[in-house]
């Protein structure tokens, strides 16, 4: 997400290592959140030496200043203390490490682009830090069916780039592209702004290489579109967020590159008419939608004011955004302007503009992925990710604005309406306990009594793990540990994550 | 795939039955495999009694002549022995089933439509017969998002027809739709004809209710596009065939229905030109390309001459039908034309035509459907489903052909090309053993050596379950095994079937 920032700050330093420099390090996760060690051994001397005998003196960390930022979340929620970072180049150096971490009882945090908003990638305690990021080849990408195959740290910008040359694109976007890894995307299911088109990465991933707990590798990294040969294992390894293996290559589906590209940007007077926007533009521009986005108020005048960018339309309540991927330009940007111009006359769609330049589409994308760390420059900021039905979605905002009252400096929603996906953003001065009380379970509670998820697709990693029981019963929840025994039965991998605490 | 049959036959009776009519039962699967019955517990008249007080006397099978259509799969290739069938209508009763059979050791064969390609839907000894059939209720279907909640035993067809009726489609359909169950398309992962635009059945299921070997009721039906709360369970029961849990309730995402479907149908000179068709449909129709489907001459030869219906163009080796699903008939057909005109010059179709009315996109689809049942007119079909990389799609068929020579009565292949899935029909006059052991393993080792799976989409079963390695390796399935005890510690769902036999 920080790349994206970047781009628009126009400043040399990303907005997180400013925050970095001038507020000193954020308090250690342990001591925030009272957490106790569990019992793992400790990296001596003679483990370090064996890790160097396997990657070389090079790709093993153990300076204190070379592995800080490895041991600090993007958002600067969380930090761990771990004294090593270990930077395998292969599958077999991958599994040597946790082969030995397995047998010495070392506990791994794997690491892509650290890109995570739940505390899911960095350690909690000493927890040795596996970073992927040199794992980055691509292997191969068929020109017929777009079948790409390739390492695990991948950056997924370079990966849609590489697509492209190809003519196909990545089944996924996030704001995070820039720096987040394909494993790391795979590992968590990250979602992003075109799962409504192109649908979810358990759909798109036809095969994955992951590595167990106890060094096996687990080779399933079929190229196939179909393949039903006994059970469906790969999906055990998307979205588990690293504790049940290490995600080392994958193969997804590339979908072909849309030849036309239209973006609609409009104002809209209130939720309920968005959600009758969504009604008609699904019925409207069927096959072509490949995103429906909305932001309010709040949300856009932030943006706008901290990053110093125009709002191309003037103020209104809420904003949509409304993007096209077609293969006939001619007929793509007639059925967005008779859309346009129907849910004109229908009052739907107050004003608007419709872009097909490819710099004025980067623009307003750039305004609508702006919208995530806007709040930043004001405080702190408590982020929600969570899944509504429709109907509900807007819901929390108005009522956490009024709970919260003076006490917050701003209270806005974005997001994936078109795949039920809002965020909630509040900025507080700065963090106190009692705020976070006050909102946690609170906005979990609610969440669940409106049958909604707590994590549409941020994942649990450290910061909701003990509120899964939110979005996941009983049964379920110890199928989870099941899963987790017989697959990590040291329980090394990622720890103090997903799982709820054990009391 | 029965019923789609009887629409051309206009026969009052289905082929299979006709089939069973005049040719008697077929052998019994344990004796044609010379299997040995597993130690399980044998169902006594307390068991059945005790069946009869959850389910009342009606819903308990037991006579002879109920129980024998539920022991032969609809190719009659295989037939069990079971003595009792018992058809639930609510999860709680399947859970208590379940559960009591589990205490007792009784082994359970989950049945859905029995429409299944692999046996895995017929016990093999004497399995209880656990029929899903009344479980047959549409739950809900939001308006707005086009999820659709709904029980196991919804016959694929009823619940498009429903999808229809509010605007929506299911996001599969197969030849099988007339009988074959959704929660047995689920369990199966079945693929189908629309694959390549709406994507498999991991991406569409939003959510998952199902009932583990001791009764326990997993209760993922969540219905939300995006929740990543926890490990991605349901994908546990999707394409494991019944053995690691009952399928009870399904939450799928339905697309938009098209407001044009247009239907192309050409005769192509070789398969190196289908693919280079392929490649042509993808950039020119993207986003309205909905099935890409190939079949050969002797394919197409047999259908026609077995089910007397006429061929809509002449003869070619080749048969190319391309569908669009649409939102704007003008610009679908405007394409469709275009690509027609550009691929008759460029020489790759060399007769064509197109259809947009109902009637006869659903004479074209007849003929398409009609295939997998043609060859069973002439005498026993050795079917093989298998995936292989595009460039090797057709190589098996000259070769099994060649290898069969005068013995066999007809080979074809025909299949989802757009999806990489290739079906290979070998008719003989008879089912002999010597021919079956030529056939087997050689098929797989084929593909195995070509990378492709030998199950693309029927699934491994009771029929392949002992050729699984072919496309699996010893870590996939030692993890296999792993999830089976751990799930079902006592072995009781779906015995003999998916996993390979431990010699």
């Amino acid at each position: 997400m920080l790349n994206a920032v970047v781009k628009f700050v126009t400043k040399p330093l990303g907005f997180a290592q400013l925050r970095y420099a001038s507020q000193g390090l954020p308090q250690l996760s342990s001591e925030k959140y009272n957490m106790s060690r569990k019992s793992f051994g400790s990296v001596e001397s003679s483990d370090v030496n064996f890790f160097k005998s396997i990657l070389g003196d090079d790709r093993v960390l153990t300076d204190e200043g070379d592995v800080q930022p490895y041991n600090v979340d993007w958002l600067q929620h969380c930090r761990g203390q771990s004294k090593v970072v270990l930077k395998p180049k292969t599958t077999q150096e991958v599994s040597k490490i946790l082969s030995y971490c397995n047998q010495k009882k070392l506990a791994v945090c794997p690491q892509g682009g650290n890109t995570g908003l739940v505390g899911g990638s960095v350690p909690v305690f000493d927890e040795i830090v596996l970073h992927l990021g040199l794992m980055n080849k691509v292997l191969s990408l068929d020109e017929i069916s777009g079948v790409l195959l390739c390492e695990s740290g991948c950056i997924l910008e370079n990966l849609d780039s590489h697509a492209r040359e190809h003519n196909f694109i990545m089944p996924l976007d996030l704001g995070a592209k820039g720096s987040c890894h394909i494993g790391g995307n795979v590992s968590t299911n990250a979602g992003g702004l075109r799962l409504l088109r192109y649908g979810n990465l358990h759909g798109s991933l036809l095969g994955i290489e992951a590595v167990k707990a106890d060094g096996t590798i687990i080779d399933c990294l079929g190229t196939l579109k179909k393949d039903n040969t006994g059970y469906h294992l790969k999906h055990l390894f998307v979205g588990s967020e690293g504790t049940l293996g290490v995600v080392t290559k994958v193969a997804i589906h590339c979908p072909i590159m849309p030849k036309a590209v239209t973006l609609g940007y409009f104002g809209v007077e209130s939720f309920e008419n968005v959600l009758r926007l969504l009604k008609a533009a699904k019925l409207s521009l069927g096959e072509i939608l490949s995103a429906f986005e909305m932001a309010d108020f709040d949300a856009i005048t932030t943006t706008t004011k901290n990053f110093k960018i125009s709002n191309p339309i003037s103020d209104y309540p809420f904003y949509v955004l409304i993007e096209t991927h077609g293969s006939h330009e001619g007929h793509d940007s007639e059925k967005l302007n008779q859309f346009l111009e129907e849910q004109m006359a229908s009052g739907l769609i107050l004003d608007g503009t419709i872009a097909s330049e490819p710099a004025k589409i980067q623009s307003i994308w750039g305004l609508r992925e702006s919208i995530p760390s806007a709040g930043l420059r004001d405080g702190y900021v408590f982020k929600y990710d969570v899944s509504l039905p429709l109907q509900h979605f807007y819901r929390l905002v108005p009522q956490l604005r009024a709970k919260l009252g003076d006490r917050a400096s701003v209270v806005y929603g974005y997001g994936h309406v078109g795949d039920g996906n809002i965020h909630i953003n509040l900025t507080v001065p700065e963090y106190t306990k009692e705020i976070h009380s006050e909102l946690e379970p609170y906005i979990f509670e609610e969440v669940s009594k409106l049958k909604g998820s707590i994590s549409a697709e941020h994942g649990i990693g450290f910061s909701k793990r003990n509120y899964v029981q939110y979005s996941k019963d009983q049964s379920a929840l110890h199928l989870m540990r099941e899963l987790k025994q017989l697959m990590d039965p040291n329980g090394i991998l990622n720890p103090y994550k997903v799982l709820p605490e054990v009391k």
